[in-house]
């Protein structure tokens, strides 16, 4: 059985090396029509020959069009194997003429004393050393061939061929947009076979598969489709294809689209950023379908992906051993070079924690956009405050604060190009869903939700502009903040969004049953993801022997030098009415948190008031519900 | 055809009055037996009164007890009539022995001169008028009895007695619990003639209806059932149902327990806290079996259910007009002496501006309970406290401020009673849902959240006790307020939480195409609610102008006249460590608010920088999206 997809089979190697031979067996075996090349001489070509002249490359260019023709007529009916001793690389280039993607270059390959020992066995025939010498002597060994040395049985060799025709790529990329193509080139770059697919759009996706296949030296051996079923019929089983389409319902539609073609045992891999709720009820669907299915965060943009990405894959372990060596392989390496990759935990845990992340992710960008602030309110300009944050690098370095100073520095014309940027943040989701998640397992993630919604004010322009107006003060600002008090807030926003997003992932692992090592995940995360940073470092090792950041000395210490300029920073900032509502969440949920007598027995007592909602007591082991009536 | 409920009908009244006739009538129309109580005196009996004796209640009692016995035996068998003259309290009493639930009295009441002529008039009878007058002597009225006056030919009789022993309850309650209970009770004391379910579930949950309409008045023309078909046939067509049930899969279990026994056209009005999605779903669901579906929201606890709640139902204009007499009678009035209810808008709208009521609730209380940490830290008792919070009414009065009030006064021993209550406070799911509701409609609901993460953060315990330990400060407070700065900070906080709850329904009516009237709302939210104060008196005019409260004149008055306090007490807050995170909310929401030019520029272009995520540009009309290459 020939693949689905149609292939030219070209066998080449000098005179007497046993092409025709090997051609009519394999066209046996493989069910197409075998062609000797020297049938297809002209002929001018004939009677030259056969007055014993040999043939120039002048001579051979109708003759290798010809062929060339005969190809591509043939590919059309199903491909067919062409026999031709294209000794040449520019007789195979007229030869493979727009039929590159579907040949199939064969090289029959043997040394002088071989052929010579071979042709001379044979009844009949002759071949003079000197002939045999000039063939060799022009012989120009292909590159991209399958190469047979002729030492083997025909049988043998046309076994070879056929299982090297057949060959079935290792792992399928399912959808080309920036991060698929990414990730599909770095696959590629770490020698794995792939097929390469992405859907057929007539006028606005045609050819994207083939078309970047092309662009890439790399993707030279992946196969290129836009045909689903002959996509999963060029992998190997248990086939693992990714998906790196838009989270959404188009993943269940790209799942359905894929279902009719797979095998009970195959793995899908979304790739995406979906919601962690949906990876799960996915994976029991086609759990139902003897399907396996992972769902893997990756993080890392399409530079990430690229050059190596922070990976977090949620599946069942024994079905992680399957996709282990390709993830691991592209993945970002960590100082130990050990892969940014690691078994995250069943199901959604995986997209959980790549969430999370990002929620992690927009504070990180929070916070250095109300640094901006405050720096800009002490009279900096963008290249000052570049100079600031570079300095900062030294103690507290992460890849954001690292694009930000390069934002800064950047210019257009005379004006710094972020001066022109228009003031909407915009959101793909995972914020919002972190602080859903945040809101439905009962976690006050209060940074993660600042960070989200000081997004979503700055939607609102129009009204902010307006209401600029209306509450605009005359006071002069009088910011009296240095630029360290600013480091110093910095760093503790940092330590309590940290301590906040990793908590919320210790809860759902409780909730969820994951058993999630935190870790571990910190290791994943200081490289190849868009919050790697040093502290991110410090906390692979912090959480080797607490789950809680707030009870580790070193970092008790920090969060207790650095409290007084997180204070001053807030109260300043409040004072001067500037935009920081990050910083002052920091703080404020410190100070929320480090109370042993909260004031929540108030909040107890207005809900048993108004709504008989009970109360339970302080000193009560009884966990007994009390109700009073408390106007009487 | 009798309802489904068998029934006795007792007709009585004096010799001569007609009871036989109208009793032989009325079991030919309702289709039951008829029995004459006097075929059921014993021989004793007979004969005394064959002798021209009359009868003594000695005598009477056991004849009496028969009936009773009959009635009992024929209830079983789908009830009949028994006529009886049972002039005295005392005899009713012995025959409605047990069966007092399922009996109807019937009195044919007629004046002397009325009976006198009509007996006389018959042939061959004669009645003396001592005897008749006797009669009167004894009649005791009944007092729940069908009055019905002998004026009229007995088929009129009959006909005005069917109709009123098939009459229908106008309305039925499902489910008492607290606010079921409180609900009926208020439909009672408006004068509907209710119907009343209640589960049965052996053990804990027996007789529910049966036993709560004993234990009330004005219960007693209500009918009690724990049997869903009877309660169902017992109301008119179209029929309306209120349910009383918790939230959640309950409400789906009861509609599908009701839907069997319903007709197209009837109404089933969820008043519990159930979340508005759930509602559009449901909405539509009986939409398909033409069953109306009404989600009303219904705030007040247990007294304001009772003397009159805020309702918000929600459901198309012409199903409203259904219910409208019912729950505009039963809520509360405003000043104007309009019902606190109003028809909010379609399908969700009701429960979902409930919701937000809640969300705006969650915050009042956290401002309160902040509040309370202030006065605390500057050294006030609970009633030191309540007497600071006593003055504020006078100015910035509200149920909860009301309410706080008491509950600091009140004590238990030598303590008060405030501090003896756990400091973790619990929820019910719909600040929950507020803020899911506000990541998803991406409108900054900043305060809402910031409440809801302050219960969850008070329900750390356990690890705040420890974080207390660690990060204690030996600094001795130094807390630079005055109460009035407290409470102008307070007035400040209100007013943006109403700001952003009162934005987050407008954009939710955008969104849904709901059209709400926020003038309205604030209208009905004046009183029977748990969040009516003056503030929301004030709102309804200030929402007449406009939709946006930080566009009105006055409240940006008030605003800018309070900043300088609020910003003072956050100051002073955060410097002294107290936990005072909503007041914080309020503060840095308008200074991230009110700013024409925000820093959500450097965000976008950290965005385009890791994720290609393009940005727009300031003073550019085309909408155009733009990606900058920008490290290079």
């Amino acid at each position: 059985m020939l693949q689905k997809k149609s292939t030219i089979i070209f066998i080449m190697g000098v005179s007497g090396v046993g092409k025709s031979t090997i051609g009519n067996l394999l066209s046996e075996k493989l069910n197409i029509p075998f062609f000797d090349g020297d049938d297809f001489h002209p002929e001018e070509n004939i009677l030259k020959m056969s007055k014993g002249e040999a043939l120039n490359d002048n001579d051979r260019l109708g003759w290798l069009q010809t062929l060339n023709k005969l190809a591509k007529e043939q590919l059309k009916k199903g491909g067919c194997i062409i026999v031709c001793s294209a000794l040449k690389e520019k007789y195979r280039d007229i030869l493979n003429a727009k039929i590159k993607e579907n040949a199939k270059w064969v090289f029959l390959n043997g040394s002088f004393e071989q052929i010579k020992e071979r042709v001379n066995n044979r009844k009949g025939h002759f071949m003079s050393s000197d002939l045999l010498k000039s063939q060799f002597d022009i012989l120009e060994t292909p590159k991209n061939a399958i190469d047979i040395n002729i030492n083997l049985t025909p049988n043998n060799i046309v076994e070879m061929i056929s299982k090297e025709i057949l060959k079935k790529s290792e792992f399928g990329l399912f959808g080309l947009g920036v991060m698929g193509k990414s990730l599909s080139r770095n696959l590629a770059n770490k020698g794995f076979n792939i097929s390469l697919f992405n859907r057929h759009i007539k006028d606005t996706e045609e050819d994207v598969a083939k078309n970047f296949k092309n662009e890439f030296k790399e993707l030279s051996t992946s196969l290129p489709f836009d045909n689903i079923e002959a996509f999963v019929n060029s992998l190997e089983k248990p086939r693992k294809i990714m998906l790196m389409v838009n989270a959404g319902k188009i993943v269940d539609d790209v799942i359905e689209d894929l279902l009719p073609f797979l095998d009970a045992g195959d793995i899908l891999i979304d790739g995406g950023n979906s919601n962690y709720n949906k990876t799960k009820e996915r994976f029991d669907y086609l759990k139902s379908k003897n399907i396996h299915f992972v769902g893997a965060g990756v993080s890392g943009g399409e530079e990430g992906a690229l050059k190596g990405p922070s990976i977090m894959p949620g599946c069942p372990k024994e079905v992680y051993k399957n996709v282990q060596p390709f993830l691991e392989a592209i993945a970002a390496k960590d100082a130990n070079n050990l892969p940014c990759c690691t078994h995250i935990g069943t199901e959604g845990s995986g997209h959980f924690v790549k969430m999370v992340h990002n929620g992690i992710e927009y504070v990180e960008m929070q916070l250095l956009a109300e640094v901006f602030v405050m720096l800009k309110a002490l009279g900096k300009n963008p290249d000052e405050i570049a100079n600031i944050l570079e300095s900062w690098k030294a103690t507290t370095n992460s890849y954001l604060l690292e694009i930000t100073v390069d934002i800064l520095r950047k210019k257009e014309g005379d004006d710094w190009l972020v001066h022109k940027i228009m003031d909407k943040a915009g959101n793909k989701g995972t914020g919002n869903w972190t602080t859903i998640a945040t809101a439905e397992l009962g976690v006050p993630s209060t940074m993660i939700a600042s960070a989200l919604f000081a997004r979503y004010t700055s939607f609102y322009k129009e009204e902010r502009v307006n209401a600029s107006e209306s509450f605009k003060e005359n006071t002069t600002q009088n910011l009296n903040l240095t630029t360290g008090d600013i480091l110093e807030g910095y760093q503790f926003a940092r330590i309590i969004n940290h301590y906040q997003g990793l908590k919320l992932i210790q809860e759902a692992s409780k909730s969820y049953h994951w058993d999630l090592n935190l870790s571990e995940l910190a290791r994943i995360w200081t490289n190849g993801c868009i919050i790697k940073s040093d502290l991110m470092v410090e906390l692979v090792t912090v959480f080797k022997s607490t789950d809680n950041l707030l009870t580790d000395k070193s970092i008790i210490q920090k969060i207790k030098a650095l409290k007084p300029s997180i204070k001053k920073v807030v109260s300043e900032g409040v004072l001067n009415e500037l935009a920081v509502p990050n910083f002052s969440e920091s703080i404020n949920f410190l100070n929320s948190f480090a109370v042993a007598n909260s004031s929540a027995n108030l909040i107890q007592a207005q809900r048993d008031y108004f709504g008989a909602h009970t109360y339970q007591r302080i000193n009560d082991d009884s966990n007994k519900f009390y109700h009073t009536e408390w106007n009487n």
